[in-house]
């Protein structure tokens, strides 16, 4: 199986993607290949260092363009068109890959992703899913910013992708599907999430657990949770920053200190590197979104992901799961 | 200066009140009188336990019904016309306090406050503040609840009670107003963001900062953060949970550690009780709403701020906020 990974991605292109692909194909299933795409002579300069490294399958396919944060996502596709994204999408579009990982743009990624492997038959709207870590196992919280202004059928459709997702990916049999809201009784909440509540209810392929608030994601008690872009963005960007001062500011008072307690270990479970980027969820192929600040190790758990999303038929069974679609919608 | 408390609110009522009364009187400026609202036999029990109490300043008004979770919030003042909110609050539309603090149910708080404080002219909906801790200074959020399915004008006089706020209790002089979206520049977001951010910056009277994002709000980068209730709910209610959750973690993990850091001095400014309570703003009065397991020590913070408003004139000053109403509205 072949992984197409954005080698121009990261803050740190092509260190932080060659080091997560040479660690992926050093600890992952000896049938994955990564082929990384981008700058040929950087790469090539960068892969030197690694003299060990299973060259066999390790691929480059040069793409002498860079997508940058000036670029608009949505042009990327006609004006860059030699770009590490686009030219690492099209290997999936064309099965020369089976998945695409990529730290760049996000925007760029998504916009890319829809045009190349462009929506599934019966999801009007595809969705950022990502993973936030809670005092249980983490959930996937979707739409987490590709969608603002949604309609409530499009909460019923990010609830089926996530349920796919927890289930292929995440490992859970029966997910938990959640709504987000700031009331436990279906009656509570603005429109969107009143209306969303009945056909989340309605559908029988759903193990819909019902409205969880703010203060339930942490406690663990689902496995999909489901809210509009703009609430999803916010709460990730918050829980990020949250997590990230709280542990600074301990950093900064247990300085010096010999205690023992490894702070490291006790908030692993808070860092995003260990959960290999944010799935763009009901296009026509795998495509994983990645900080950009992504270390390698972010990388490698990024390919993990994608690998296991193409084992287990991913894209396949977001389709079924759309393929007949509710009489609401 | 009379404040009228529910003595009947938090889930210790009314040891936590009368406690948190008591501190008030002790601590704070001697002009403060605080009037008890509840069941005068239980609270008259709990003052016994005070022999050095201040009672010339501690009185009791007899309130012989009590606001449950049961209670629809919007029948308590005709279906519970005894109970200690609708007391408290008439006491203060009579001219017998001149704030009310409770930690009674949220709900039943604001809504026989709108009804017996009325909105301001000019505000539409009131608001619920809650003071979000942050790195630097913390700052204001509105709304954290009261509205959901707001409209643009709506964040705009948001923006207003919550300038008003800042300066008059939170002592900041030319407060940083902000509109939580999710993405820095005017044209992001969903449509009310995209026309709440015009109105925003249209008002020559607001010192409009632009756009914040989820991960700017710990950063303390603004004074004032405007946001429909429905996302302000999840905000407040998340970041309570995650604070709480990873201090739990680490009280845990420094168990017996004689290392000597003191997580409660580290984490204190994440404290709620430090912060006095919700205020609920736009409403012609002064209504402070504090936890339901608020300790002493928050009650009494809670009427240091409602005798705070009192003081700086803040009801006048958010009316003078409103009584020129933007030509958008």
């Amino acid at each position: 199986m072949r992984i197409a990974l954005d080698a121009m991605g990261t803050d740190h292109a092509p260190a932080a993607e060659v080091a997560g692909a040479i660690g992926a194909l050093q600890e992952l299933d000896p049938d994955i290949e990564v082929v990384l795409v981008g700058d040929r002579s950087l790469i090539d300069a960068e892969l030197s260092r690694y003299p060990d490294a299973p060259r066999d399958r390790l691929h480059v396919v040069h793409a002498p363009d860079r997508v940058t944060a000036a670029d608009s996502p949505a042009s990327v596709i006609r004006r860059k068109p030699e770009s590490s994204i686009v030219v690492g999408l099209k290997l999936q579009k064309s099965g020369e890959a089976a998945a695409f990982v990529s730290a760049g743009s996000t925007g760029a990624v998504m916009a890319t992703s829809m045009f190349t492997l462009r929506p599934l038959p019966g999801v009007d709207r595809p969705a950022i899913g990502t993973i936030l870590p809670t005092s249980m196992s983490p959930c996937v919280m979707l739409d987490a910013g590709a969608n603002v202004d949604c309609k409530p059928h499009h909460l019923l459709q990010f609830a089926r992708l996530g349920r796919v997702y927890a289930q292929d990916v995440m490992g859970r049999p029966e997910p938990r599907v959640a709504l987000l809201n700031i009331g436990e009784e279906p009656e509570k909440g603005d429109e969107l999430a009143v209306e969303a509540h009945r056909l989340l209810a309605a559908d029988e392929t759903l193990n819909f657990v019902g409205n969880v608030e703010g203060r339930d994601i942490i406690r663990g008690v689902c496995d999909v949770v489901v809210c509009d872009g703009f609430v999803g963005n916010v709460v990730l960007k918050f829980y990020e920053s949250v997590s990230h001062f709280i542990i600074g500011l301990l950093q900064k008072e247990l300085k010096g200190d010999e205690s023992g307690i490894n702070l490291h270990d006790v908030f692993r479970f808070l860092d995003y590197t260990e959960y290999g980027g944010a799935p763009l969820l009901g296009v026509g192929g795998v495509s994983i979104i990645c900080h950009g600040e992504s270390p390698p190790r972010a990388i490698q758990n990024a390919v993990a992901v994608a690998a296991q999303a193409v084992r287990t038929g991913l894209v396949r069974h977001q389709a079924q799961a759309h393929s007949e679609p509710s009489q609401e919608m």
